[in-house]
């Protein structure tokens, strides 16, 4: 794997159901893609033990966090600490996420 | 400190050094800025127990990792995973760069 990393690059959708890629995997963090076509979503689910991070690569999403929802465009960033619940609402364009955790999940 | 996050608005300069900020601070994860005006630039160092990458916000850096020197722009991510050696030569343009690391640096 090149340490160099293009995450447009390596975005690729699914007419299903919101992708998911691995950019890297390191002993504690991890970095992926979630791409979500128009109308995918990601129901609001915690990390009980990772702290996590969502920074919006392309497009736009309605993204909560602890008890706030707000919409985030390209090179903006969600904060998401252990235990906070997260998620993202249905979009409405085409639309990829980078996502880092800590510790990394399972692969 | 919200979660919503936007780096941009973040970044701030000084013509004496580089600049460090706090984005946000996990008991697992770290991200931060850091600001570099031209000619600034980060020698070589390795964290030998930190994951870390680069994600370039606004400008241009060549920065090394590993063995390589790649020159990277807004979107790009340099991944350095821990015992990796890195850093950004001399920059010819403000630059701000996201870095995020795990476990998190000393405040």
């Amino acid at each position: 794997m090149s340490n160099f990393l293009d995450p447009v690059g390596k975005a690729s959708f699914d007419a299903a159901k919101m992708t998911k890629a691995d950019l890297a995997r390191g002993e504690h963090l991890f970095l992926g893609l979630n791409c979500l076509e128009p109308g995918q979503s990601q129901p609001v689910h915690t990390h009980a033990s990772a702290d996590k991070f969502y920074l919006v690569v392309a497009g736009k999403a309605r993204i909560t966090t602890g008890g706030s929802t707000s919409e985030v465009g390209p090179g903006q960033v969600v904060w998401c600490p252990a235990g906070q619940p997260h998620g993202v609402e249905p979009v409405a364009e085409p639309t990829v996420l980078m996502i880092g955790m800590s510790p990394p999940p399972r692969p």
